[in-house]
């Protein structure tokens, strides 16, 4: 068999750990293999003990940035030959990780931007549904910017409900991903859409494991899926859908 | 806050991916977490071009040996303090692998063992549905002889349609885990427990993914579950359930 060798995906997980392995599952579910040798070979590294990223930006909390090049450092030492992080919100971080970083690290929201552009290239508004710390960074505002997409927010009262679904005691990072989480996250959707958003993104990975694409009247945007599309793409192995 | 530092737990996975990221999966459900830092560190090394152990065991072919130890060592590198590998079949190479390993390697096949004399000690005899490497290889018999339980397996003519339900084009290592694999598993676990399994034990980390416990009369004993109690335990972190 004279097959090229495929390229090792680095995941740097744990932020948290259901959105790590929801991303692997989605990286394995997109590529195209009738047998085993047909995936490629992928490294998860999830240490969920990295400093929350929303309390880094929004209150001074302590900076992930460290715990995340150790992260990098040992996806590199493992062999990986690019990274990505399926977490959002650390991409707030992203600019300051990559310079300099052992490997490549691939943006969730630069290849999400570049996804929304390619399929819906008519799209000038995008609704967002994300944690406050990627809200408030303004990073996913600014990538679809700077391609003349605007970018729509709940106002401050459905934020902090969002905020509740993701981080509440019975909210996603604790395990619930159906009813009232979910409830918030549709209510949430569909304002935005009334307000004029022609696709909503979930900005926080945790929001695909409670919202589904069909729960819309427009397309819901998961850089989960298109990051992990992007990391099959760039790892040699064969796309399960075409682009 | 003096919480005591978690052990981080090695994944030696790809065998097959979906095995691999079933038993992250299962990990995660398993651990009691109001927040993602509950979570023990996990990091999984997932190369699917490690050498068919079916085929290595059956019929001479290349031995995995070499590509899991050089994934022992990867995981040992990237800082896990154990590891387990999710497939059952490649545990007839545990004896080999354990004996200087890099870190300590769980079975899951003592842990399975161990885990039905603690659950139904009065089970005399176990169905096995698992890769004819397996069932062949006499590890999983082996194991549960030592601990006076007898191990059934299907008759060539279904363990042939077992083969094809896990291998098969339109089998579960192909992503197909509903359908004909689903009946071919769901037929040959009811002979067995027509033969006298008391609990049939889902041998090839595939099964699971297309039975479920509530298919059978008898339980359907998982290693996958099995294990990841088995390593969130060793890790520090906390059961969802008690043992």
């Amino acid at each position: 068999m004279s097959r090229k060798r495929l390229r090792t995906i680095g995941i740097l997980g744990g932020m948290g750990p259901e959105a790590g392995a929801s991303f692997l599952v989605r990286i394995i579910r997109e590529t195209a293999a009738g047998r085993d040798q047909d995936h490629a070979p992928v490294i998860l590294y999830s240490r969920p003990q990295v400093p929350d990223r929303t309390r880094a930006i929004l209150h001074g909390g302590p900076s992930p940035v460290a715990a995340l090049r150790r992260g990098l450092r040992a996806l590199r030492d493992a062999g990986a030959d690019f990274a990505v992080m399926p977490c959002v919100t650390a991409h707030h971080f992203h600019a300051r990780l990559a310079a300099g970083a052992p490997l490549p690290l691939i943006s969730l929201v630069d290849e999400t931007v570049a996804a929304v552009r390619k399929m819906r290239p008519a799209t000038k508004t995008v609704g967002l549904i994300a944690t406050t710390g990627t809200v408030r960074s303004g990073l996913v505002a600014r990538a679809f910017a700077a391609a003349g997409i605007e970018v729509l927010v709940p106002a401050p009262r459905d934020q902090e409900r969002v905020m509740a679904a993701i981080y509440g005691k019975k909210g996603i990072k604790a395990g619930v991903t159906a009813g009232p989480p979910r409830t918030v996250l549709l209510g949430v959707a569909a304002g935005l859409v009334r307000r004029g958003a022609q696709a909503v993104m979930a900005g926080c990975t945790e929001v695909p494991l409670a919202l589904r694409p069909g729960d819309l009247t427009v397309p819901l945007v998961d850089p989960l899926t298109i990051g992990a599309r992007a990391a099959v793409r760039r790892s040699g192995a064969r796309l399960r859908r075409a682009d």
